[in-house]
């Protein structure tokens, strides 16, 4: 007991180690003013610019083309936004990040092109285009997802410049993790197994963090590790990623309930007829848009750790997570 | 002209420069004696050891149970075993090469298994067993294979120890590159495309080593990088590797005419019947085995810069390639 009656005999001690915790404490602030859109636009630019150039149109021409037409259709590029934003915030320089950026573009278009396969979710639309399978036929779109997910890795391998090896041999394993049967595949299979059976909410967010929620965590996570954050910050920054990408989730079963296929670019409704579950139908629409409120708080909580300023880009992207219309 | 003429003028300069040239040209040696049998069974129970660990049967069941039912359906482990070999070759030991050659062994399954998927090969015999997507439906058999290309990556980088992470990040990229659209890939889709075709040789060579010579390429490769060596052994010994890979799929061409499905463990004259383009169809069976012939000798060659007895297990898989039964 000796230490604790040090302590006492000495508030001076006390009192400084007290604010120190004060200080260690998230503090709640209002959404710190920030050019949300046009961040979004430049980093996607940035994004695409890099993607393009990842992946020239050379022999053989038809994988390729089929490489291209998924991954430069033209999605919101949040996983690679998030992964620079991550770098950024805890002081590295977009470059460091880029090469990993387009590798989670990469991995997550690969998921989409093997999801909207025939034997899967059978989906002839996405992104308001024609499935790769449609447009190339199903041997080049298996082939063209794995030739992505293998680019993935090779990239970030071969591209990624200034950063310690060290480093890039971390965000390879949790690059990996997050991609295969621990991963986005651990809910795919748990997904698929569900359909038509009666799911328990445990089930159902197993398949949400499985899903979906483990490639942001290692979008996040992977980007404070090439921008060269310490243990702590990356283990904060993926308590915050783990909160968006659930959130990620849930306002994806939100939207495919209340939005039409048009407003979408994708088949609305289908969770809805396919048995699928999901958030609204486990726990009421106004319960799952509670469930999305507060894991946007629990995100920004993580946050409050940094300075407000610089975070700027997480929270927003938290708070475009949250309110996304498509 | 001056440098020659100083030559000229310094016999004794002449003599020992000429004398190291002579030591650096390869010697043809007869293949020395060997355990071969009992090399290949002691390296193919540590690799198949190896195997077992990485895949534990965990939750989601179903997909690891399928990743499992491909991975340990019996190979003969030759990728992996050519990667310790090349490891052991440049002073390195096993277990500094094993990850990367269970990683090897599972991206081969991985291409075993799409490629005999309906859309693709539509195989139901692999290895004497039914196909995976035949035993667990072809989602899950999608879904297997991707998990197994993504753990390959996680696993290298994970699992690796004792070797710089600048050779994990190096053999990562050599890795990827062997599968991805410029490598197994690539030599599947032009495989695909030139079904019914006229294949002229340049297309058939063009085939063979990307889908079967380069991640022969890779392991041999790989296994040199984790085991220390310098960039001229890695150039040379990637150059025996190409003579390899190429032999490894005219010896498939060969056994496919040659050998019923019985003895192959797998359809047998389906080249034959599916207007495949084969060595044997394009230059006659004799041609093709003297052709194997000499890309065995080229292989040898490379060998010749090494101690005989260090590289008496590459000869011996060299020669194994060869003269296989199946």
């Amino acid at each position: 007991m000796k230490t604790q009656a040090t302590y006492a005999a000495n508030p001076s001690f006390e009192q400084s180690f007290r604010a120190h915790e004060e200080k260690k404490k998230p503090q709640k602030v209002p959404l710190p003013p920030f050019g949300f859109k046009e961040y979004m636009i430049q980093k996607g630019n940035q994004v695409n610019k890099a993607l393009d150039e990842a992946v020239p149109l050379q022999h053989p021409r038809k994988i390729h083309e089929a490489m291209r037409y998924s991954l430069l259709a033209g999605g919101k590029r949040v996983r690679p936004i998030l992964c620079i934003a991550s770098c950024e915030l805890v002081g590295g320089g977009e470059e460091l990040a880029m090469p990993t950026a387009c590798a989670l573009e990469m991995i997550h278009t690969m998921s989409l092109i093997h999801d909207d396969l025939p034997c899967m979710d059978n989906d002839d639309l996405r992104r308001g285009m024609p499935t790769s399978h449609k447009v190339f036929g199903e041997d080049t779109a298996v082939l063209a997802g794995d030739a992505l997910l293998a680019l993935a890795f090779e990239h970030v391998a071969s591209n990624t410049k200034n950063v310690s090896s060290d480093r890039v041999v971390q965000a390879l394993a949790e690059l990996g993790s997050a991609v295969g049967s621990k991963g986005l595949v651990a809910g795919q299979v748990v997904d698929i197994e569900s359909e038509g059976k009666e799911v328990s909410l445990s089930t159902l967010e197993y398949i949400h963090v499985h899903k979906t929620a483990k490639l942001l965590e290692a979008a996040v996570v992977c980007g404070a590790i090439m921008g060269g954050a310490d243990a702590t910050s990356v283990e904060r920054l993926r308590k915050y990623a783990r909160s968006i990408g659930l959130l990620f989730q849930v306002v994806d079963d939100i939207l495919d309930m209340t939005k039409s296929s048009e407003e979408l670019g994708k088949t609305a409704g289908k969770d809805l007829t396919s048995d699928k579950a999901t958030y609204p139908k486990l726990i009421g629409i106004d319960e799952a848009k509670k469930f999305a409120a507060q894991l946007t708080d629990q995100a920004n909580q993580e946050l409050g750790f940094y300075d407000p300023v610089k975070a700027a880009p997480l929270y927003h992207l938290a708070s475009y997570i949250a309110s996304r219309q498509n």
